[in-house]
């Protein structure tokens, strides 16, 4: 029986039971987490021949090029040739860089900041207002880099296809608007795939700021947990033939395939656009690790041996999603009190409670230990004006524990409903 | 005979044996390169050991944490550890980050533009103007640092014991002047150590400008190739006792320790500052590459530890000095054309060559296949008033061919002289 449908006597009812239930697993004294999306200590080991794989010195020359030294600031050439064959664009078109393509996506902001971009009239800081646009629910570490700089974000709602594109055009003529957040594979945390048609019409857009960027987070561009890879639209060439070619910057990294902390991060955009940045990127630093590039070079070889890793990844994430998933639909979705996608890739579950449940959902869910990301994180400046989408992250914990977690998850989930309509 | 007692004929005679000398080296077609303090190869070798040093899974954890997984955004414990020994700090006092203490700088300077520093007032892109303390020679990356903030920069002089205070003190009563450059041990690159009273003087210092940042990049710390190690002054210290606890920032790296191109940089400030710069780099950066910080403490161990791997490096360096020293003497010093320090530690010589011929000196050196720093570099600006200073880098090329290079630049020095007198 759906909880609206429920009368006052039955909400209370139900509360009770719930209420138990509740204290039961509260008494357990529980400690889980379902915060981020960082891979479990199976994923970690299914790429542990990484580990010896550079041990000889003699091994440590690339073409011609001595990893050990400084130098080759855009990353060596295998590096690049690894990236570009996996993101389907030109070895020119790579600048691969450490452990961090967050790190990369701030420089990014942060030199149009200071220095402005290729196409700038001045630097961002010079500007009085710099507007962006923020496809939500999104990545929370996305909004804090463009919240950090104090650009004013402008939230566009997620269709299940991509961001709403009447808005985006919209919005791009005003020139104050500079740029634009985008995890076009498996969205984080939706798990929405951009379709091509709107993949299409981003790289169409006629932005009025002449140095607007397409900040384009392909995350998650390999990471399918159900079925085989699924290949992508090749958003530098979709730019450049819609005479766009220097508005995108594309990111990936190896973060999510082999280590999490220690993996080798990508950007790539046009030649013009890594010839600009790398003279800017040239005044902070020599190089980046090209050691760990060479290691990765070394264990990933290419695409197709970088693919079937990533079908072992799948396996083990696919019945921790399976987990959260089969829990929602056999305890939440009989009562109606909340919504959900069904991603095949990716790191997350995005629910949509009852507006107005979210927070207190996820302070019940603390209060008996489980930690899960913040109410609101998946909104510019963390406000979800509903109060209720939940950003579920089922990858670190084993699934053991998960399921215990997505059980008290449930519950939380349906006493905070129940209050809310009792309070009504 | 110095050339300055030379008749005109003597000038010419001597002019056409330099130059059947510079000719003859020219037809060898030489390929050297004494430009960048680059460690040679004996050294990468040197450290070989490190390789093989984390190739189990099991041994990947460091006090309780995962460093194959993300986290940890000031680094691992135990490199905190190491580095605090090294300089003399406490643990709490370091932020270790990636391959580049260079990176660590920028950032500091970027974030003072982009957000402010601790005791900023407004972030440095609102004021009008931003004036820096250069002390010359410096180190060229310094400069393009601010250089390329727009930063307006003001040469101080180096003397034997480090800047001339008089000015500093001067400069710093500007509201304007915001920074100072410091390599306080072996300074880039003259090898100077700043004396122990004048650390003390601008530990004291009283800024007019709240959020002065002294930049203290402690770069050769440890790097003696004459002798023992000699212990430095504690920078954090003097500044907490003279009342200007947040005024400095120290970088130091294992660049030129282990692997130039695959190091870790420390970073350490006053707790304060600490916190500060962590919450801004939180939103950059989950966290910094933590496998190779383990390596670097496993492999690295403790300070005495270190100091034993230093002597080995010294051991290789020694001879390159005394190759490029000796020939200095024996070819150049009874002419009275150019001065030069005897550096103990660091990786240059710094040589004042006769004003106005350090351009043609370099320019002679480029033709003859000797690839050296260009003339300017260790000014702001890259401008040198004199065209005088010539940074010499010996660690690179083996012994031989260092000793080659040494021998064209001689000639090109001496050239470059005489043409200087005949034109006068």
């Amino acid at each position: 029986m759906k909880y609206c449908e429920m009368t006052k006597e039955q909400l209370l009812a139900e509360q009770e039971l719930l209420q138990k239930e509740y204290d039961g697993w509260k008494a357990q004294g529980l400690k889980l987490n379902m915060a981020r999306g960082k891979p479990g200590k199976e994923q970690l080991d299914l790429v542990s021949d990484m580990l010896n794989i550079l041990v000889d010195p003699d091994a440590c020359e690339s073409d011609g090029i001595e990893c050990r030294n400084y130098g080759e600031l855009s990353g060596i050439p295998a590096a690049k040739r690894l990236f570009a064959e996996i993101l389907g664009v030109k070895e020119t078109e790579c600048f691969v860089g450490g452990n961090s393509s967050l790190q990369l996506m701030y420089d990014t902001v942060s030199k149009a900041f200071t220095h402005g971009l290729l196409h700038s009239e001045q630097p961002w800081c010079k500007l009085e207002k710099v507007k962006w646009i923020c496809p939500a629910p999104g990545y929370d570490r996305h909004f804090k880099v463009t919240e950090s700089f104090g650009v004013e974000m402008i939230t566009v709602p997620m269709t299940a296809d991509g961001p709403d594109m009447e808005m985006v055009e919209e919005l791009v003529k005003d020139p104050a608007v500079k740029g634009m957040w985008n995890v076009p594979k498996y969205s984080n945390p939706e798990g929405v795939v951009y379709s091509e048609e709107i993949v299409r019409r981003i790289a169409n857009l006629k932005p009025a700021a002449p140095d607007f960027l397409l900040m384009w987070d392909n995350a998650y561009c390999i990471h399918e947990f159900e079925g085989e890879f699924q290949p992508f639209p090749e958003i530098l060439t979709l730019c450049r033939e819609a005479g766009n070619p220097d508005m995108v910057f594309e990111y990936a990294s190896t973060s999510k395939v082999t280590y999490p902390g220690a993996g080798v991060s990508v950007m790539a955009a046009s030649e013009a656009n890594i010839a600009y940045m790398s003279k800017l990127i040239g005044i902070q630093a020599i190089s980046f690790d090209k050691m760990n590039q060479l290691r990765h070079v070394m264990y990933l070889k290419d695409k197709e041996t970088t693919l079937a890793l990533m079908q072992r990844h799948a396996e083990i994430m696919r019945p921790k999603f399976h987990a959260v998933l089969d829990a929602l639909d056999r305890e939440i979705a009989p009562l109606g009190i909340a919504d959900w996608k069904r991603p095949v890739g990716g790191y997350f579950v995005s629910l949509d409670a009852m507006p107005g449940t979210a927070k207190r959902t996820l302070a019940l869910a603390k209060e008996a230990g489980v930690v899960m990301t913040g109410a609101g994180a998946t909104f510019p400046y963390g406000k979800d004006p509903q109060d209720s989408n939940i950003r579920i992250a089922p990858s670190f914990p084993p699934v053991e524990e998960l399921k215990a977690a997505i059980a008290v998850f449930c519950v939380c989930l349906r006493l905070a409903a129940v209050e809310k309509l009792l309070a009504a």
